[in-house]
């Protein structure tokens, strides 16, 4: 019987210039992928290439974590980009990471949109076709990490890409699998015991509790961690402890 | 006996979003070098995509024209860029245009400094090893091209990188070599018959009439365009016919 | 009887740095109103201080074209921006422009939301609001120029500021006196004698013909010109000599 | 008698969007004057107009801390901006900040150029005269914050502007008194118990010691404290209270 395995993401590399938001070092030592900001949202050339040599040091996969272009509101903000652009500007980011990743003598792995990009491409599918026209445009055949059932994953498996479902540890699940949208009441989840505990009930059995109390199946390839907020790190450890404990599998799925 | 021959070069995609400023179209059916904007003092990515299809259909070779980040001031600015950051900046624009230019099935070429930075690395080491450092990290051997002489040119021989050398056809140029500096009266000639003259005499003779009205040695294997001026299109299409009709093979030089 | 009278309104100073869109000089002979780019879609320091100075030699009254920030899509990409980040973004820009216009010996005589911003506030009352907060941080009890019936001008007449309405001589109506959206087909005039026409109608009957073909009721205190197109100015002159030569006063609202 | 009294200034709201530098709150309640980033190198809207209210409230002066067009670097790389530009681009960031001063009910005080527009004015007459040209777009005789001896007070005194001199409490002095320059050993000091008796000897005596162990005179009306390091708010306090303990009154200098 093989055992269960599992992947952590989380989004690095989310400072620019001055301005730093996540502890990529410490975080590189937890995660087994990288989300790394390609300069739309976050992310300047030099953090680039740092993140992306350490993330290849210790083994770490590299993801494109591409974005609208708004770095006043940090790729928050839901925008009309045409199709046309934002395929250019998807891949004009991968591009610009895949030489830091090459740097490192490691390549991108994979693909994740960022923040507003990402819950407008689990409904919009001509913005999601946009996302996946970019990645096609790299001439890689990069699997797209994102939600189960999302418009981006459809369109990715109607252009042959792969997909890889990830499943959040510390956000609220409706009865039917979606996400209980930010801003409801207990849409985020701040009890580090709840977090680990679900984390492992997510990679070991698929399930979650739901926001109604009851079980529903969450198949995830891999779990994303935040990185952004106190007690990150601390928190990500002790999923990552647990998962191991449990005889979990942590690794990158590709 | 082999017939002289010589590139054509000019700066292309210099439009950002609404705005346009190259008659990209018309100027690659003239040169033989596109200096491609890669999106620091202009250039989208959709500019950047659709200027690197046309390029590749018509056989011109695509380089990345490197630039301080500065769309308000267009590069034009020198800055005081501390080297890491020169270096990473540099090659996230070389990566970012390289993921066009094998889009459109070819590769980035070359890389040719723009604007400020470009006038700052004749003299300014530091700079200079920091652009060739960020070429290094793109893994690729790719050329310099830049003025003879320069301290960009220093570095790249050092580093082991081929260099090109360029003239600029509508410049003034003083008995040692150097170009008369912008501002000064009759640094830039705006007669076209003279501009075409001397396009011939650089290909032909590597000679050119200095501002004292001594011939003076201008050894080039390519020649500058300016794409952004008015009438800028018919002066190219000019030179390179007299080119052609003096004998002299015009082609790119890789 | 008191003739009739309108105000001819243009965005202006829609450069960047390096590129330029609009014949800002000869566009400043015909219009009596500015909108004036504050540098969020358009618009740099510079262009700023010269379009101020010259609107104020020529009577033309000066208002901030204020927007989304969005350089690389010209502000014409709808922005899901929070309320409060939106409102002090109006303010800034009006802040901005003011200090220009005081320069030049004038004030900021009115508000008129570009592009994206324009169109998302004819119906998203959260982003109406936003704006209308924006121009009364400022403490000035500026106008707001726009479509009658909009969700702005509902909120600025809610907050106790000015409105005026303005018509679209170049732009197809619904029989409901709304615009027929972009894109669709007839959408914008290219006939300069239909716009002309138009003009004459709209400023001195209130009325224009509808895509259906039916007389259409269009009370609007201002029309506005577009700037951006070849032929713009040519169009914008023969349009205010054909309403000064039937009898219509062209003059500022305000 | 009168007793001694100096203003303590610290540079706040130097984030952008999603991130944070400074702690605006604590510094704010320490500081007597404020120096606000207005979007050019840190600075979004809602961090200006939040840090106005939160000034106005505790009777701190606000003053614009005007920089290059820089957020990637944070104003900390020097630029050859020419003159008009600067001029309009200072003008444009004092304009956008005054708005929400008055919408805080105070108004735009002083002006202190950041970074390494600072440091340029200590000896680049050009753009020191270009500042203050910018200063006087406003028409407001503000007065400059800066270094005693550099050529921006020059330039301003020459323009009619009132200048203030500031001193360093953590910088080294050289015998002549200037600093001596970041990056050579000892140019900044780290021990808190010396930064708060230098602030003491600067206060009351208008002395310090040299970086050669000699007094060396410093007369300032101004101590200008950093915020953006670990402890700097507890510094900052500790130099403020043993201020008040010397018998030296802490106030604006406006």
């Amino acid at each position: 019987m093989t055992r269960a395995s599992i992947d952590l993401n989380a989004d690095l590399g989310e400072g620019f210039g001055r301005w730093r938001l996540t502890d990529d070092e410490e975080l590189l030592s937890v995660v087994t992928s990288a989300n790394v900001a390609c300069g739309f949202h976050a992310g300047d050339a030099v953090t680039m290439r740092r993140v992306c040599a350490l993330a290849a040091e210790r083994g770490v996969r590299i993801g494109a974590q591409v974005s609208y272009r708004d770095l006043a509101g940090f790729g928050r903000r839901s925008m009309d980009v045409p199709a046309d652009e934002l395929a250019a500007e998807v891949a004009y980011q991968i591009g610009a990471l895949e030489v830091f990743a090459r740097a490192a003598g490691t390549r991108v792995s994979y693909v994740k949109p960022h923040g507003a990009l990402y819950n407008r491409v689990v409904h919009d599918e001509r913005q999601a076709e946009a996302v996946v026209e970019g990645v096609l445009l790299t001439g890689e055949r990069l699997p797209l990490l994102g939600l189960p059932g999302s418009a981006l994953h459809a369109a990715a498996g109607q252009a042959g890409l792969p997909v890889v479902a990830e499943a959040f540890a510390d956000r609220a699940y409706e009865q039917d699998g979606t996400l209980v949208p930010r801003g409801r009441e207990g849409s985020v989840l701040t009890d580090p015991d709840a977090v680990v505990e679900r984390s492992v009930a997510m990679a070991r059995f698929g399930v979650v509790t739901s926001h109604c109390g009851r079980p529903v199946g969450v198949r995830a390839r891999s779990l994303c961690l935040h990185g952004d907020t106190a007690g990150a790190v601390e928190l990500a450890r002790r999923v990552r402890g647990r998962l191991e404990e449990s005889g979990i599998r942590v690794e990158a799925f590709v």
